[in-house]
């Protein structure tokens, strides 16, 4: 286990590894130099310097570059909070196996490996709006699976899930620690409809009534609120900060899964883009409540880190750019006037 | 000549060739099919049929994609509007030729390929601050150099500018056909310090009051304040239309361009998607008049094509899923619940 209590994580958050800002100046320098004027490539010189600061390289790379996606399921799908039925989430996983889902063909596209990580679909949490979801011991186990499958050396990670019924867990985390109830953040996930939404904000608040003791406490409310693949989420943003890998993450549950961590420090997400701003309507919110400017607006809510693999191709863009354009001084191209 | 006269473009925009809706259903009727939740892709999804109803084809393709760059020199520029000399225009059209410039990187990225049309750059427009840019001829001469430019088949055009003071020549379009003056329009282009700012505004101000009497004429007001870059977009637009080709315009100049289009007729678009955003400050609100919605926000501001050939990257991603996803029926995925 890389964590073995709940402090070893705290601990971790406390004494971040830190990206290197001798590559992040280096990649600025050169873009000052390349033709073009100064900042108007926009975002995409941002992003390059992004990737210089972490990768710890003047001029990044994406040679290798991994798709997380974790699965799991859920007890509060037992309260009619989606619109599919939980076998969906291992016909999913079937399906990523298969090649057949979006993210199987936004990957190859992208030049990205995916590796899908199933966890214990057979036993799903428990249902939180009467007991807490997980124990310590779970939430630390997923949180492990998640940590592992984050490789060695990679040069770019990017996060995603499946799990029926898990953006109602995602708004319960929300709820559970930025406020507002299922008011604020329950939303229609894969296209629940009224009724669905009215047990959905139901079941959020009577969870959080039930642990509101531990509603102070970032990590107990992840394991008590939280999912498996959630867990597993957090431990990879855990363990690509560990190893200086830039993360990309992906809609409402993705980002959700980190904002515990987030509760304890948020230099936590220094290393973290969030590739897309979901349709699912707490995403926006979250994201203005963790300080996070999505790259992508597309109106996208699939999951499967399906938004933020398409924003890896803006990181090609960034880097195309970055690495291949001519300096002024190698076009013979005249600078701005005095 | 494919237009003899303003009167052949103005016949061309009343009767306007159109999508084919045949194979927009089709292309629906496919993506409510995918293992997918319905409309969960969002903005791919929609993109998908865009390309189906003008390709003609139920599952449209991008094999053959052209990116077209003109570029062109502006009297305007004696008025001290740019914070480059007009040399640049010339210099980056050998940087582009050389494969230096960043829109020779995305091009390459996106599997598209580039054309280059510099146009009369010896001989910039007359300064429309104190005369017409262009008369009738010139304006059309260089309307149809941008129609002669697109390819007889391809599966979508790409069009973008390179002009030193062009960002003052589309502010005075803008500024022509929807009102507002400097003040609304012109913004700091590659840069420009703030009393060349001010400059930019007292030229447009002063062309609006030296060209009134034309101003209710929207091809008139494209010769007398455009540009030949802006004309031969708009005969660009008006070729892909012919055959049905699919369009991205990029930034604040591409769009000006096609402006004057757009007020003899607002379905002159229909086959255009605006690829992105710039951060240059009047394009936000032209596309707002025009009712088009970027499909990229971030933060660019270059022109060449550059903000416009990332959003290709979009829809290359859109495809690959309307094209390689499985059914709910091949996969074996359940679909909703009743």
């Amino acid at each position: 286990m890389q964590f073995d209590s709940l402090d070893d994580i705290r601990a971790f958050c406390r004494d971040l590894p830190e990206g290197d800002d001798r590559f992040a100046d280096a990649a600025a320098r050169r873009q000052q130099n390349l033709t073009k004027p100064p900042g108007s490539l926009g975002r995409l010189e941002a992003l390059a310097i992004w990737l210089a600061r972490w990768q710890q390289r003047a001029e990044p790379r994406l040679e290798r570059v991994t798709i997380a996606v974790f699965a799991g399921n859920h007890g509060i799908a037992e309260r009619g909070v989606s619109a599919y039925p939980q076998a969906v989430t291992k016909q999913m996983v079937a399906n990523f196996t298969a090649g057949g889902a979006a993210i199987n063909q936004i990957a190859r596209l992208a030049g990205a490996e995916l590796r899908v990580v199933p966890i214990e679909l057979d036993r799903p949490t428990r249902d939180f709006s009467i007991a807490p979801a997980m124990d310590s011991d779970e939430f630390l186990a997923a949180l492990d699976i998640g940590y592992g499958t984050v490789p060695q050396d990679c040069d770019l990670l990017t996060i995603g899930e499946m799990g029926i019924a898990n953006t109602t867990t995602a708004a319960a985390l929300c709820a559970a620690l930025l406020g507002g109830g299922g008011a604020r953040w329950a939303g229609r996930g894969t296209g629940v409809d009224d009724s669905g939404l009215t047990r959905k904000r139901a079941a959020i608040d009577a969870a959080l009534e039930l642990h509101r003791a531990i509603l102070g406490d970032a990590l107990a409310v992840a394991a008590a609120l939280g999912g498996r693949e959630l867990a597993a989420l957090a431990g990879a943003v855990l363990a690509a900060r560990s190893r200086r890998i830039p993360v990309l993450l992906d809609g409402f549950v993705a980002t959700a899964a980190v904002l515990p961590l987030a509760r304890l420090t948020p230099a936590i997400l220094d290393h973290c883009h969030a590739g897309h701003v979901s349709a699912e309507s707490g995403h926006r919110e979250l994201l203005r409540e963790l300080g996070l400017a999505p790259l992508l607006d597309l109106d996208m809510r699939l999951g499967e880190a399906s938004g933020a693999a398409v924003a890896i191709l803006l990181l090609r863009a960034a880097l195309s750019c970055h690495g291949g354009m001519a300096t002024f001084a190698e076009a013979g191209v005249s600078g701005a006037g005095p």
